[in-house]
């Protein structure tokens, strides 16, 4: 299966509002919630996407370079790529009546796990799904992230219960959710953390704990304070705010903030290996992809997902070769420029 | 009522100049006058919108921000948020037959107090409508900004005293209307003052002056000497001068110039509480939106009114909430960037 | 008559190449020649054009200014604005049956003297084109610009002849026509001129010497050192040269390297009187405008011409009120910002 | 017969894949292949293109410079003009079947030198092609270019042994060919080659040996260390490695690291004399265009490809005119300037 074939294949099963784009870039979404769209004038998604082509690879092939490696590490795992599946919930508001939330997630944690990658899982108002998405994790030996919204500390205290027992590899918190409605309106209201409050909720658990959702380098260094082992540089899809920058425009500094304190991942708009590649030479130790994994699931499941994830692998790799890095650690800043 | 619905209900009552848009960011009108359009090649009023899109605001959700405070204060007095409806003249020329000028403003004026916010008003070729500003002023116990144009000095004294009878808490004089047609055609001309015609209309009246239609920073220091107790950065929309820059274009400089020795109020394309978060960041102490309350008011009158200040109200307090203001002093220039 | 109803008349007068727009901005025509249009990839006109909307008046009218006045001198005689209709040739080629050159130039010297201006005039393979508008401007009492072509010497002494019996109040030559295909046909060929030819060219005239076509600083230097009274900032519409930049680019540096040593117009794209207050601003002494005045004798002769030159006269005017500029002198380099 | 004309006739002849347009600037391919379009999101190609015109040409005539010489030597042999034919493969694959590979070198190499240029020939998976491009060379007296692929030692020692029949007065390598699926696919592996090894195969030939697809400083000082006589600054168009800079956004840095070491060739969106004009005043020695030089044997054999040299030549010599440049080494830096 070609990822150009679950593509095909997702096409009249993904509900009415998302329009299966050849490319994911945000333009015919555009600012309609519910939907993949973005907040307010909506042109957060499309600005992520479009940021990336202004970084371009410097090619150099007179290396020696023969063969070259995607393999990582995160946390002490091991993965085939630095790529994640990212968190999504509420598919059948989002994507129609083909999986409720516990299948897409079932579905999304094994299927990462079969091709060698691992996925988030979201959280929600309905507490079962939360629970779901430990049960599949730990049916997939740890091999996924669980994603805990910012709530009061009672409520993060009984959903790290459940990370524990899901035996998930690291944890994350999307502290942007803070941006979501349903969030607002919970009493007592759920949302940012100060640093305090987020040492307490990192001192709930012993696994890596990720917090998703940074887009300044003050805010990346209260993280690295607060005891994150890895961030995450994300504007949630510019679903939360509206007029963030996009993701890449951050990076940099943020990169220059907290490099070799933390582990830094990134997400938006990154669709391709030679975005992954762009993400490595600036900095980052990995990154995650949301939306795509969507289309993968709803066109094929397992096979879709393994598709799309060899697609992004093959891209990396031909990147690699071209600008000669045989491993990721070979990747480095001067291998892209910005224009 | 929503916003949308306001918008839905203006359309088909509001004549066939103005196109009613989703968002009004001067793009259907162009240089279309009568219309909200803007003078010469038209660019003006979409230049004005679209230049805030290159400030984004800087997402940090790691602080102990948990409520958000969205109210000021203006010259003593105190107002749910530091917005205000801005002046609009010749309401049956742009809009049609369903209000005239006078009905207009009464609407307006009372609504905005309504809604905890206050009204600038506007002055024309006919004295009464002006003089009829004053009345729905004392009614609204002064809450409203009377806009004198920049008539002579015999005729600003007359005005002045009506002003005064309203017993308003500010008056202003756009300053900028110098290029409207109708002023220059006055015997003896209205128009631009010099410092020391301004400081003499200054001192005909005891309430707080604001001159409205500042683009430069020897504008705003010129306003300043001559006793303004604030200034609006203003382009007039566009419809005064061709070609001038967005008024977010010389914000800073004027802010550089003139901040903490006068009230700095700014116009020009704010359409969302994030744009006058925006505003606030840069230096402003407050903005001016005009053209959306004139769909307000014929899409809703006081409920409109309501919708719209609420809907601004609601933006401006998730950006603080993400960005981490708790109240309008802790915006800081740090949370917007300029791309 | 007003601009608007000279473009309605002109419509369907004027041939099938030129659409007559709104605006001439180059880009309904684009590289189709004959016509208007450009060459090569045919985006110098539009350039031209473009890039003046870059550059943004500073409004200003706490200034005592009340009244404004655009008149000027040039060479010794007096204009009402600082604005000089361009040299246009072969008009049956370009714009159909209605006039042949010799009416058009007819039409153009004489109206443009009654509208309070000159023009210049062409020059071109048909020697009597050349020779009858000496008449045209000896009819104007000397109120026109012969603009010869760079033919080789011996044919611009002959030229130069019927100059002096035109009592033309100053001489032109577009050296850039160097460029034109008719030219580079010639036997001998005529084209680009050195130092010392120009020198030889200059001394052959008692009037003052005006040389077109300049777009670097070391050009107008060498213009200056072969005694030119005067120079064009001209890449001649777009049409000798592929991919130049746009006048107003090279506008400034020009300014630095001869202000005050010749007298420095420019022409390209010049539509409205807000762009020849830019003009100045930057440093230009005057402006040429070229294909408006085409359109402006198709669609009503002298009240076409009378038409387009007040409209300029009054967007001249109201920007010079709204900046704060009493006369021409007054313009200065702050009053215009490049964005 | 014109260009034009040429591309008329070649309509219809050209398979389905290319549209043949009237410049052929990636746009109507965008990432369609096979097809010339360009690999990943497929804007290769279009930026190449695009990035020219940001380049724009310095008139000034008033120079002594009454006729222009575009001759140059490269390795000794004298050419009409800078300009070389590019390696183009597998034409029936991306053309249809009006002409197979051997056909078309065969029709290329003896027009290019009819026309007073050269061109470059392409390898391929098929070794028949490469062999019969050498035949054509030797029948055209040595005047062109082989273009091994970088297959490993042994294959590209077979390859020299063609070369040197050849007779062609230089060789070529394409090492960024290493991008390309079948050359992926070989065992032992193709591919990029260290400094080692491509000293080794220059070490094969005794002809000049020409490094192509160099986009970085760094790689181009490695090919000079190599031995290489010249080097050409390609990304092949876009087709072996999505989103690289455009060519000639890296030419100025590579000039600046090898300039007078090595002779420098650039390929990439080329389409005019004035695109000649521009890469030689940033430091090229000449350039290689590719796909025109397809439609040109399409359209008109011969004919067709001597119609687009002249017009290539026409367009370099009117610009050489109007910029003052009487050879090619007149050609400047400051008769282009960057925007």
């Amino acid at each position: 299966m070609t990822y150009q074939e679950v593509l095909q294949a997702a096409r009249g099963n993904m509900g009415t509002l998302c329009k299966v784009c050849d490319v994911c870039n945000g333009l015919a979404c555009g600012n309609h919630i519910p939907g993949p769209g973005a907040k307010g004038i909506g042109d957060g998604a499309a600005r992520n996407y479009k940021k990336w082509q202004d970084y371009r690879v410097n090619m150099d092939t007179l290396t020696d370079v023969k063969t070259v490696c995607t393999r990582t590490t995160l946390f002490g795992r091991e993965f085939e790529l630095p790529v994640f599946a990212g968190p999504v919930g509420s598919v059948n508001m989002h994507y129609g009546d083909k999986y409720d939330d516990n299948q897409y997630n079932d579905i999304l944690v094994s299927g990462c796990k079969k091709a060698g990658i691992a996925a988030f899982t979201g959280d929600g108002p309905n507490e079962q799904v939360f629970k779901a998405t430990t049960v599949a994790i730990k049916n997939a030996d740890g091999l996924g992230v669980p994603t805990v919204k910012p709530w009061n500390i009672e409520m993060v205290k009984e959903k790290m219960k459940l990370v524990k027992e899901s035996d998930a590899f690291a944890v994350a918190m999307d502290i942007d959710a803070a941006g979501l409605p349903f969030l607002r309106r919970m009493v007592p209201p759920a949302g940012g953390k100060s640093v305090e409050e987020l040492k307490e909720i990192v001192s709930m658990t012993d696994r890596p704990f990720i917090v998703k959702g940074i887009m300044t380098a003050a805010g990346a260094k209260k993280a690295v304070e607060a005891g994150a082992a890895g961030i995450v540089v994300s504007n949630h899809g510019g679903r939360v705010q509206d007029q963030c920058p996009a993701t890449v425009e951050v990076l940099e500094e943020i990169v220059a903030a907290v490099k070799g304190k933390t582990t830094i991942l990134i997400d938006g708009g990154i669709r391709s290996g030679v975005d992954v590649f762009k993400a490595l030479a600036l900095g980052a130790d990995g990154v995650i992809i949301a939306r795509p994994f969507v289309t993968a699931v709803y066109g094929g499941e397992d096979e879709g997902i393994l598709a799309y994830v060899n697609k992004i692998k093959g891209e990396l790799e031909d990147t690699m070769t071209m600008c000669g890095a045989a491993s990721l650690k070979d990747i480095t800043r001067e291998m892209v420029t910005k224009y």
